[in-house]
């Protein structure tokens, strides 16, 4: 099977962002954020992400591990990668996810500033790509030796590989909140992708999934 | 109970629209609209309205059977009773539902032109209100003797009120859809109502149900 860019676990408000207002360190998923990944951290792979056990199992855990199977590659965005704005300096900032991140592979970080990379334990390196989103999905395709690349967020590194129709499968997950502010995934109607078809809708008792996929793919 | 304004069963699709494009009487619903419907007429309630039997019971028929349950009158917008626009002349229009509407109680439609009422079949008659949105609403109100009072749509009509705060109670019925173009719910995110949450989500095989309220109410 032909390598794929796959979109897992992006959580949205009903109303569509992807994030709330304020994003800061103390608030890396903006204020109202965390409720929008509840449902996550309460199944079993989300627990284990934490460096936990127990968890829930079913629809929501099916999910979340999908998430993490056959994915040799990952691409990031900045934000998704820290508070840190502006030039690297001498940020000792390792990311959100402590000194063993739940990626295990090489993640490609999008950012206007150059940084070493930052080698994690796990298998997790952190590579700091200054050439753009293209630039980083098409050097995590070919680090990832065949298997799938997972575009991780946020909201603005998935718009931008969707417009340019590179990602193949998008999976989202509505969760039944309203947070009226914060980061959208599509800010205006114009954004929602052309060639995508929604191909299955499941819901679990606290989110509505749903996988979109291009239909070349 | 206090009476309430409610609006059931407004489908949307993934991306936030409630019609497909170029509504006109040969597509009620726009073009790709009538996939917006498709759970709700695969339900028993769905199959009654249409004159039928049959149909599914479960999750989508609950949810369904809402709509009609304790409402004493209802509001709609023109478009949502027909395609006829400008002066009603000499239409002979009648709405989309036959002789016998599935409403039987007064049914408050919001337009710009003067028509006297058209009383159906089955306890349904049209008023036609030129003096905007809410006073449909209050004549609702006081017809409806102390029963709720049903906001059918279309998107304009709903979102109209609920910015006003008028409306109490919201279910939205998120089908797995994208359409990228015809009317919206929220053309824009700042057309979010303050002052709702979402008390209710519920999947079923079909569609994500989402039950809005307003705070106060």
């Amino acid at each position: 099977m032909a390598q794929r860019v796959r979109v897992h676990n992006l959580s949205l408000s009903l109303d569509g962002y992807t994030a709330g207002p304020d994003q800061d360190a103390a608030n890396p998923l903006g204020v109202g954020g965390p409720l929008l990944h509840e449902w996550i951290f309460a199944t079993q792979t989300g627990q284990a992400m934490l460096g936990g056990s127990g968890g829930q199992t079913g629809i929501d855990d099916d999910f979340a591990r999908q998430g993490f199977e056959g994915i040799g590659a990952t691409v990031i965005g900045r934000n998704m990668f820290g508070p840190v704005r502006g030039p690297w300096g001498n940020s000792d900032w390792r990311g959100w996810w402590g000194e063993e991140p739940p990626y295990h592979h090489p993640v490609f970080v999008v950012t206007h500033h150059t940084r070493s990379p930052l080698v994690m334990k796990g298998g997790t390196t952190f590579h700091f790509v200054t050439e753009g989103v293209e630039v980083a999905l098409q050097r995590a395709l070919e680090t990832a030796r065949g298997a799938d690349v997972g575009v991780g967020g946020g909201a603005s590194t998935i718009r931008q590989l969707l417009q340019a129709g590179r990602i193949d499968e998008l999976h989202l997950a509505v969760v039944p909140v309203l947070l009226r502010s914060g980061e959208r995934l599509f800010a205006e109607p114009r954004e929602v992708p052309t060639g995508y078809e929604c191909v299955r809708f499941v819901g679990s008792d606290a989110v509505a999934h749903y996988v979109l996929q291009r239909k070349d793919a």
